[in-house]
């Protein structure tokens, strides 16, 4: 079965474990511009929507999403919380690069860098790339079964962009 | 000729490239308490005394030191500024993680992390590592001649450091 590429609204995200960097890089498209994609990331009543797998609720304990601001939010569900926290190093309109840390494991830190691809007719391609300081931590993270709470996250965002203002 | 370790006050920074990770790490011994060392690093007066090398001048542009505040400053002299910018991931007494841009480099982003060891005796040892995602990028910069602005500024850090409270 063949899809035109002009019916697909979106595609599942891929996920690759780069060979010779301790890099994880996420590919997906979305039927968005990069200004809703980007509002979509940093809006925090739009990100607390979609955020994370389901099942789970997204409280926002700060946010300051601008260059050099930062953030902290809790996920709560399936018995547990869970706090995740950062810096944002830049916000501009194709790109936004932030720190990243889980509170359970507090000494790791992931350098992420997502740029916003326009594809054109209302069209995005977002390239997500999580860099680390070692290969058996970012393996680690892929044996986690990750890619649920990806996957399940961009279905909520593809759900909502028709709420968010092109 | 040997030197006995109490008599020694540091030693040279060790500069060193990861074989296995886009990473450079630096090791430099301090006549300082981490306590000093984390002032040093973090109080934007003292910082501005000794970052860099010999014949320019620093000027803090924004400073907020705390986890989840940023920085950036101004490098000034050989004919030339250079200007500097990041966030402060986390700050806590025995560690920094920060990014780190060079303007004129803006999609360059490095991840940071500063540990102060106690060694006792009033002395510590930093461990510096800075972590970036292409071995191309981190061996230019090795090739950059930055050994000069880590070695003399860190000659200049240890002539402060008998200023810097405990």
């Amino acid at each position: 079965m063949t899809t035109s590429p002009s019916t697909r609204t979106h595609t599942e995200a891929r996920i690759e474990a780069d060979p010779d960097l301790p890099v994880v890089r996420i590919t997906r498209d979305f039927a968005a511009t990069p200004a809703q994609l980007l509002r979509a990331h940093t809006d925090p009543e739009l990100f607390a929507r979609w955020v994370g797998p389901d099942g789970m609720r997204t409280r926002i304990v700060h946010w300051d999403a601008r260059s050099g601001g930062s953030w902290r939010y809790v996920a709560e569900g399936h018995g547990g919380e869970f706090g995740f926290h950062g810096c944002f190093h830049e916000i501009r309109p194709d790109r936004i690069v932030q720190t990243f840390t889980f509170d359970g494991e507090p000494d790791g830190v992931a350098l992420e860098t997502l740029v916003f691809e326009d594809l054109g007719d209302g069209r995005t391609r977002l390239h997500a790339q999580s860099l680390v300081d070692s290969f058996e931590g970012r393996d680690a993270w892929l044996r986690s079964g990750m890619e649920v709470g990806v996957d399940q996250g961009y279905a909520k965002l593809d759900a909502l962009l028709g709420d968010v203002p092109a």
